[in-house]
């Protein structure tokens, strides 16, 4: 049952809008792929071995993919999801394959769905679909492939074309793998991210330890505010030192709030002492975003922010699988009181660039596009994790271009733990970027040549810009 | 000026499009109607009297109707609403028929009009407009109609084919009319659902009046919290002896928190004594929420939330006219925090499913879809009341099908007190429905054999696991 | 490089949309333009002088132009914006010109660019695309233009076939260019509109400067609360003898609440005294908005609500330029629990007309449609600001019109400091309708003798009706 992806896929039906869809996206679809803000792991590169399996590779350690299918009451364990209490959990690969080939069903209109989809045929080379019946074939299939060579992470990353590939790193994090990948003699450019939450979040269970490895990294003891600002600043060096060229902030909330030395070191010590209270947490919070702006004016590292996200909703299963399975829910944000402290002192800073994300998009028209259509250092970054689809890649450039204008976003970012889905990603992105422009040309908002310029930018242009790449 | 609906109605204009939504649409359009949530009179079918006049069958019992009429200026009085304080209203069906007829364009473009259009080309088979010259002949050619058996509520429930219809019904309800139909040895299945907000909700000026109500069906006093619980449980046992399948909770707002005993039994106290505060009130509702998930995860009754409406917001126009006429409005929602309680304890429980609703279509994506997509037990219910139309349901597939994934919803219901609106309503949902999937095959995301599979589930399949029927 | 304008631009790239679109326009196109609510200055009328040149007439007024540019990190004082620190600002129109022309790009697929692009072409007759190469040109052809009469702004308000201008005027505005145009003969009807925020927002620096003036007026002291409601309504008079049909209010939030005598009295004294709180400046709008409301009562004016925006966010760039410069930002906005009060007490009196605008859309659908679509004397206004958009109009029409009908909305207002965007404004919007409408039918929704019926309107009937012009 050989099937192709059609050509055509994700454009409007309209004939018109359709074919100027085509012509934009032959412009763009073989563009090297930027990739400056993901969760990938850097040892795949530092280490290249084969991927060990299909389970191994889709299901596994791919959230988006596991939460579906406990969403319809089929445990974890059964997927091969480590509890962290001990329980047993599915260890056989192929009976994990089989589960999600039989549920296959579950992903028809999701990103998900159509991301498998382009990986099993474009980049797995498999013409045939997934299903129960296909299940042990594919298999096979797949399991033979991921013996060669050419389906190695390196080789992967050639063929894919990526030009750069921003890991994220929390702030304690060596580097180790970035520093085998420069040794290996590759040349791949796998650069690292600033990612400190671990130690700016005083709601962290592990904060006093995280803060123990910060003095490990100081050599010195970290006794007050003004130290644990200098030790963010040497990581951030140090990072610099790998490539480096952002950070990134995942709050529970955008607040924004400079503290008074006295109240922030009070903080500081109450929280050095395990009785830092909710509100400590929530005002350390809001002054650690003040303090890393201002570090980025100084360094020049981009900012990015990623807020609004309710960690671990489920708590017995967080209790039992730990973090990144699936229950994060967004919450309702406010960014145009919240953020105003920080754009108000640093949004007008030539040296500073502030991409801000969001899971609540009706902030795109109301706060994000107006504040992006303003401030010049505020970039929009581009639609966020459940919203990083077709849907929601339509909505985003309905509700954000007319008002922040395209000049004001930061172009794509596949923000994927997930290394084979960065090329379906970023070509289903192009797809609906050549899309929307179509719709402009169309629709005489916008004439041919400009919606040329314009592809080119929403896949390269404005993403190098905005990370500074 | 003889005229048929366009068989094409309400989908896409694109010929692609359109063509695979008419051939979905041709898979679905006859099958039998499953009707699990709404509002029509089960007196209807125990007596299964002729309805008696046009006014008293499209306007005098729809407050989607006659609200619009009021909107512009008409009083309510002149459209036959009965006031509480005996002022005069119009009792001539004829001239409220006239009115309506005269302002017929006030219902363009909305979905009560394209009901209307339905029920009267295709319900009662009369093919010509209404306006101010046409409304005698048709008020007399409906009049004609509703005169012969076959327009007689249980004629019409076979003609629409229906298998199942919940209707929803206070705790206290005798149902008495349910009897009668069983009585009657009339085939049609209807079945009640257990409403209890006249008794967790303590902002009622009737509690304590419906309380003793609870007493009678208890046989006895009701002293204690614990008396409470038992006698809502004792209910339950009796709806589900009527074949109830389903819990439904209106409330103002879906927080849940469960309090300790003596806490609740100290509000419950309050209550009784008259001394609630506002404060108690919220508590209260908050924490029968956490019962009612409770007792369903014990009897295997599917749990309803309708949050969400300010209900009586014009406070003159309930004094003169009571309850349901127009006024309710929708306010913002939030349920990622609100329901963390109940889904933390419930959400993971193999027995109980729990179908949330919404008029606050901006918690669709942020909220509802990850957390339907999430919980095994949360299923997310179809776009509810204003939302239920065109527009409406679109954005409901366009904003929550990616995240959630189709098999996370519950179908269509029609939540409706008009009878004869309900094959409209079932109608224009399978037609969205349909328009929705072909809109996927359009753009290749889905193929056409998912889409045949796809349809059959949102007309049927999805609703009858959904409401285990 | 000769190019015009598309004829079917804005349409709907379907064949059939795009068909019945272009029939509907053709109804519509030429009629006249009725402006209830916008920014021009009368003094244009009054004095009638020739637009000085390219930049003054397009750049340095437009707050809508030049923030764009600003946010692409281009200083305002280079745009030509005076500083009001007196700090150096560019002073030759042609290097402004040449500035934004460099820059034109940052326009595409903005309503600023749509609109300059008919401002060029249609207006002025210039058919060429305005970029670096052909700024000194068209600069040129500008000025050359400019200097004939037929562009003087008298010829031009015959030209664009204005019917009603309505102006937006401080409540102690002297009204001075209203009564030259007067004096003047010349019979364009362009009339003021009351706008007292300037005396009703307490957080207002010169209020006390303001409440000075008032005296004046009222030529006598004002020394408690009623003197002050006094003199409002001698202003509202004054400015009903010019034919203000409207007053207009810019509150942070929507909140109305009505105090008691006492309480506004001790507010109003603690205003004077410069001793007021930010909660008493709270209230004081919340009961100005109800006095209103109870003025509009008796003196039929229309009161229209523009609430939402969070008013110079950027604080460094207010200090520097003052208001209006692009930094204005919208927040969050609640009307449900809000306007209760409001609506409760005034709502349904036959008298009054309530026009309410929103720059927060989630309102749309869940609040403000329902409101409308109830209370008698609520309108919805147009999109407003940001949403007067092509985008900005669809969504609108898709999530108000289901549930608030076509006739509860107030038609278009272009809303404009920007004269000769005015008709530019208003033939987007005609298209936007045009197409919406076009787009019911061709699915069958209504018919195209209502879609005729419904343009007029959208155009001509509703705003003439809702104003009372």
């Amino acid at each position: 049952m050989n099937y192709e992806l059609s050509n055509d896929r994700f454009f409007d039906p309209n004939p018109a809008v359709k074919k100027i869809a085509q012509e934009l996206y032959s412009m763009v679809k073989d563009l090297p792929i930027i990739s400056p803000h993901g969760h990938v792991d850097p040892a795949l590169f530092a280490e290249n071995a084969p991927f060990p399996n299909p389970a191994e590779l889709f299901i596994i350690p791919d959230h988006y993919v596991f939460r579906m299918l406990h969403s319809q009451g089929i445990p974890l364990e059964s997927l091969g999801i480590h509890s962290l209490n001990g329980t047993a959990y599915e260890k056989d690969p192929r009976r994990i394959w089989e589960l999600f080939a039989e549920n296959i069903h579950l992903f028809r209109g999701t990103p998900s769905g159509v991301w498998f989809e382009y990986e099993l045929s474009e980049v797995l080379g498999i013409k045939e679909r997934l299903d129960a019946r296909s299940a042990k074939r594919i298999y096979d299939n797949i399991s033979e492939k991921l013996s060669q060579p050419q389906f190695r992470p390196r080789a992967l990353f050639e063929r894919f074309k990526i030009e750069v590939l921003a890991t994220t790193d929390a702030v304690n994090d060596p580097l180790e793998a970035h520093q085998s990948i420069r040794d290996s003699g590759w040349n791949g450019r796998v650069i690292p991210t600033f990612r400190p939450d671990s130690v700016t979040d005083l709601t962290n269970k592990n904060w006093k330890q995280h803060l123990e490895l910060l003095e490990v990294w100081l050599k010195n003891e970290i006794t007050t505010f003004t130290h644990f600002i200098t030790a963010l600043e040497e990581r951030r060096t140090y990072f610099r030192s790998f490539g480096a060229a952002a950070t990134d902030h995942g709050a529970h909330s955008p607040l924004t709030l400079e503290l008074t030395g006295s109240q922030i070191e009070e903080i500081f010590q109450r929280a050095r002492k395990g009785t830092a209270t909710p509100e400590d947490a929530k005002l350390f919070s809001a002054h650690m975003l003040m303090e890393m702006a201002r570090m980025s004016v100084d360094d020049g590292m981009v900012m990015q922010l990623h807020a609004g996200s309710f960690r671990n909703h489920d708590q017995r299963l967080f209790d039992r699988f730990g973090p990144d399975k699936g229950s994060d829910i967004p919450h309702r944000m406010e960014y145009t009181n919240n953020l105003s402290p920080l754009l108000n002192k640093y949004g007008s800073e030539k040296n500073f660039t502030f991409i801000v994300f969001t899971l609540d998009e009706s902030t795109y028209a109301r706060e994000l596009a107006p504040l992006a259509g303003h401030y010049p250092s505020m970039k929009l970054g581009p639609a966020w994790w459940f919203h990083d689809s077709i849907e929601g890649m339509t909505r985003y450039r309905q509700t954000v271009m007319e008002t922040a204008g395209l000049y004001n976003t930061a172009g794509f970012n596949d923000d994927t733990r997930a290394f084979l889905s960065i090329p379906a990603r970023h070509d289903l992105s192009r797809r609906m970027d050549c899309n929307y422009a179509a719709g402009l040309v169309a629709r005489s908002i916008i004439r041919m040549e400009d919606a040329a310029e314009m592809v080119v930018q929403m896949t390269n242009g404005l993403v190098k810009k905005a990370y500074k790449l």
